[in-house]
């Protein structure tokens, strides 16, 4: 139990500096667990996500937000684009990628996302209010090379 | 230390219900003053307050609020208006103070005030970016009474 009052707000460079990059490198604790847990997200539709979310974040009303571990897609790992199908909807890209920075380093990109209820192959979802920002790492030696990111 | 990514973002109703009742009945420990330390605040201009907010929140550059228990002035608790003049400027009262509640119960007054450099009595002053809200918490006693809430 947290004092009252602290709460799971962190800044994006924490996100992908601590929390992924300690998954990542399988030094997850169970306290990374408690605050962010290994969900295959896409099996769930964007209500029902709250309640997964770690139990040092869960049933606080004043959290809005909620973070999850997503495994890659086997088809994503093989360079296709990702599945990201619900049994109702479907999450969409919004903007651009952009990139998070750690002092003037690039350490991983960002995707927003937007869900929307409906078949993705029919056009003809209706956007909801639901929103997810996704991150991937991109690691030290990749973005100390000479063509650190991917374009 | 706290884990990466957790920081105090109180809520209205925690800050009175837990934290100032807490210190009002003398329950304080080092954890809350650790969170939210006993400072003069008209001892010092708003710029030199971050620095002695609680050490579980001190130097985190994301926070951007910071917490304080203010003893009353005696005036103010004598029934006066309180001195609210610092050595450069004045915090001054702005729109209209309002009630916090907690399961539709009155538990406290919020006053949000902004602070002017110049002189209060020549009314010169220039309003600057630094914003306090004062919470003043109602004890269950008058809150439950026929005539609950000063006015």
């Amino acid at each position: 139990m947290e004092a009252p009052g602290f709460r799971f707000y962190p800044t994006e460079e924490e996100l992908i500096s601590f929390y992924l990059q300690q998954k990542l490198q399988g030094r997850a604790t169970q306290d990374i667990d408690g605050v962010i847990p290994v969900v295959y997200i896409y099996d769930y539709n964007p209500w029902d996500l709250p309640q997964l979310s770690g139990e040092r974040c869960r049933n606080d009303p004043q959290l809005q937000e909620w973070f999850f571990f997503i495994p890659k897609q086997e088809r994503e790992a093989n360079g296709g684009r990702p599945n990201r199908l619900t049994t109702l909807g479907y999450w969409k890209a919004t903007g651009s990628p952009s990139y998070v920075y750690s002092s003037n380093k690039i350490i991983g990109i960002k995707r927003t996302m937007v869900f929307y209820r409906g078949r993705a192959r029919s056009r003809s979802g209706s956007k909801t209010d639901w929103k997810m920002n996704e991150y991937i790492a991109i690691d030290d030696q990749s973005s100390s090379s000479t063509n650190p990111v991917p374009s």
